[in-house]
């Protein structure tokens, strides 16, 4: 047992399952993670949620092209993104919980241990993003990073208006607007993000979204303000 | 084991926590509520799911006042909805699948007995009504029945607008149109249905939010529609 | 994880359901039994195990009025005692293994962390008496303190008997004896002590019986003799 | 899955561990209660207990020598008790429940198969005994047979008095009044049967202690009331 | 619950990985599957057990670059190997039990059932193959088949001996001298077979080795002896 | 909890079951064995697998002749090795863990809290060599020494043949090549290593297979090479 992080303040990350796109064997992507985990647990201890990324879209496509109900999709893409976390558990040595707890109870005692946690998702019908906040507020986390394939939350979507306005900072009020006027449009992906909003909400939780990659991750982890990282969700209302 | 429920069409019901605000030992609202489910189980196999009602509320108050984190609270309120599933259970006799399931997966080993089988919440972070729509989407349900304290689903709050008008079909999209207009106000309950919105939408599940009580019921588990009861959800838009 | 316990000697509490009969959400008594476990926790490792009180009653009485049969109902009132230690647990902040260990393994690996740790009961059949001395047995604890309604064991019923008398000391021998003459009235209640007896025997944990409030569990625990606290249950014939 | 006994009243019988007691490996005891079990099953579905015999004591007395607390050893006795289960099953062929099912839900799960049930104990600090009666309780038997040593209840020792008088029917009172008066000498065998009467009077279960052989209990099942076997347990009291 | 199967003769039959090697989402060849063992349902028992394929080697590559242990590495195999099985369940609608049996105490559990059962991989540091031949022995198959990405078991390797031949027939102790003298280059696939062989001779499990395609698996179940399908393992020395 | 091992090196040990062919209460051996782990553990995590012995044999047999399966024979001589831990377990006091660990995950928490563990076999199917082997895998062990009641390997059966030579060192290679050339006749004991000695080999642990006695694994655990206990089995080939 690693006790380096006992006592430690702890910071929630989503981590995106593209970092484990990976068409080779040299995972360079997985190894620079791994390193930076292993230098916020000098000051933090890190708990982090993997998502599924292209494997688990491929199976759920497979799954649901056979006649697979969507509850059973949930499971499958949980349980790739458990086999992600048991990939970047492999790269973190003995700083590391060696299991990857399954359900909100043995991330509480996953926590406890005082290592590294790496978990994927918990339970059919919460995204990875719900699922991270639910987490966030278990184990008291006192930042929740969501570190996902853009650099923040817009007013519009940047890939269909070049002046979409990128937030520094949104209120969660704000942020439920703007993704309530594109409810129509946007598949699943608001649901998660307003699961999630509401225990962000309901616990406080200073939460970040922003673009991942290690260097954006570590400056969002130290308060380093010189860098623009994301956008960071406010519980209380912005005067703007 | 009691067979006669054994491929017969499934439908998944919710029941508010209210019938079980017990005050006696007589707890007719109880024998009531089974009387019913053997009744519909001679047609149907009934996948019920339990609320926590005012004992879960008083828990859930002193716990959060003694500093629990809110999915503690979540959990907390999940463990009364089970205590309550028990109650109903102990009024079934031979009929009911003796265990409260868990989780989904139990779920579904629960409902391939045949029996009726009586749930209560399953995760934290998880509304009973998202996890309903969840149940009623693994078990194939045809019908899901919403029954709640009021009468359906109305273009505004029926406590203060005097004219508010019940829906007698809505589709999801002025479902979802409704809740998001008040969703500064609202509280946790829009959220719950939201995240059942998007599960009654991916898998078409047919959906009524009704007022909770015995003939209600029947009429919509029994498509009578000489009977108005409730709003019934609809994944095509209505043209109106 | 809280080290501040480990290797310290071990004391096994039943504290009567009682406490947990809140009708507010001040929940003033459980703060005190919190307040009182915190300091005892600098000198000792407190497992507790909490009652059902008033609510377990409630859900039983209305169980069996629906035909539950009687082990079920023993399940019903073993999941309202972990509900009460949830809120034990919820009001002991960072000092508590977080979760409610369910059987005697569970308990065992929950000792081992050096937290205080809160159970309710374990088994159907076996009261919470009985199971508190079976944990005090496993944890090898060096002291079992049974707190309850009244001020100890006495030499016949308190309260049909004006003179009856308190022992301060008794035998398990006597204390058996004092029992069966009386297990045609009393109800399940001497079932229990029977049960715990005969552990406490095999095991020879030294045990009080004392009326449940903080200074009087404060003063057994601390061998504070200048206070009556209880009856002392002893293994070897007292000589009177 | 062999339907054959669903629907059929169930009997739950508590077998001695002596069964168990094989020098060889003909083990024509465990044949014989196998062929009765079979044969019983054509009538009513039999739920087994099997007890831990000389292997069972063999592991305690050398776990107590080395040091085990009581409680450990109670799980020694219990796992044995399972592995007698086991010899059990090995015999029964199709008939029975693969599984030695470990707490009281399992044995409801494994009850609602329809199968013969072999179960060993269940809980530490809980005789086969007072498990049995539990379970008698939980699957709503219609009868309790305790298949022991003996030839049933006396009045006293027939070990120590040759003119000790076997009850033909006996109530619960009685036999607790009986079981009382011998506290100090019997070990800790009476608290067991006190346990047990506990239960059978409040589920009112018909039961029957006698010794262990399969004629015996063959004619207490058919209530062959020809034969003498045992001593029948009564709730009301006998006017004698 | 789809009893069409209870019952019927059980056959094992161990499928490679590669029906899992999909790269569209037309999943023509899990179809196909899925077909042929609705077909053979109608007189078998068909228990299932799937390999990991190419995702499964993707995944143990990348894990072992990064440091994992192989025990670890084995368990990835095993998960990826039950996705693939979820694949197979996704196809077969009502007539599959529906959960991936973990261990052999489920299978044994989910083979009760009736329903076409499919699993994956039960256990690190044993090979599907040796898995394989462990349920055939624990549901009491009347045949086993072990359908491969070869033809059958030849007396030297067929990729570098033109002249190598295949066998009809093969006797257990013939089949481990074959292993046994390339084990210096085969590999840990040797392994498997030896453990398969040894469980195959002790239960005496009729068995055969052939290309994994659905006319082959047809015409094995059926002995089909006009198609040539494979090598039959025999138990028993053949008289050449 | 006992911290004093953690950070230390593992090492993994079978020990035979024949130490546990107890006749009496004093348990000599066992004592014997319990005081070496205790020194190991000053400078090792001593990690123990237990044997099934004469007692798994009995229950073996019996089960045989009534007709059990093969692989519930193995789960029935895995259930008497766990016996037989809990009896070690017993003997070690404060510094070992206290429960069974059953499965490699449980095996890898068990060895995270730095205490002496004890486990008995894990899986069916699987030799406890095999387990061993895998679980030294698992931990990371420095080293694996399989105590055994021979005093290590021989070029031929040293029962039929006086001359036959023990090896000091061997290959993995050679090793094979030896235990293939007695397949024929050696029963199931030679499946048990191959399995083990592939694990040993993909994952080059040292290891040693030696007389099992307290003397021989205390200088095997210390490299004390004045001593000659038993054979190496090394990885790389020996140039003889």
């Amino acid at each position: 047992m690693n006790n380096s992080t006992i006592g430690k303040r702890r910071i929630v990350m989503k981590l995106s399952g593209s970092i484990f796109n990976i068409t080779n064997t040299n995972a360079e992507s997985i190894r620079r993670y791994a390193k930076m985990l292993l230098e916020i647990s000098n000051t933090f201890q890190p708990i982090v949620v993997t998502g599924g990324g292209k494997i688990a879209r491929h199976y759920i496509n497979i799954a649901r092209s056979l006649g697979s109900d969507e509850a059973n999709l949930d499971i499958i893409g949980i349980e790739v993104s458990r086999l992600n976390a048991k990939l970047l558990i492999s790269a973190l040595g003995e700083q590391v919980y060696s299991q990857v707890p399954k359900n909100l109870e043995e991330v509480a005692i996953a926590a406890a241990s005082g290592q590294i946690v790496i978990a994927g998702g918990l339970h059919p019908g919460q995204s990875t993003n719900a699922t991270s906040a639910l987490i966030a507020e278990t184990v008291k986390a006192s930042k929740f990073l969501n570190a996902t394939d853009v650099d923040g939350i817009y007013d519009s979507d940047p890939k269909k208006n070049r002046n979409a306005k990128l937030f520094e900072r949104i209120t969660i009020k704000e942020c439920m607007e703007i993704l309530g006027s594109e409810s129509s449009m946007a598949g699943k992906y608001e649901l998660i993000d307003i699961v999630a909003l509401k225990v962000i909400e309901r616990s406080r939780i200073p939460t970040w979204v922003l673009r991942s990659n290690v260097s954006n991750i570590k400056h969002a982890v130290n308060n380093d303000f010189k860098y623009h990282v994301g956008t960071e969700i406010v519980v209380e209302p912005t005067f703007k």
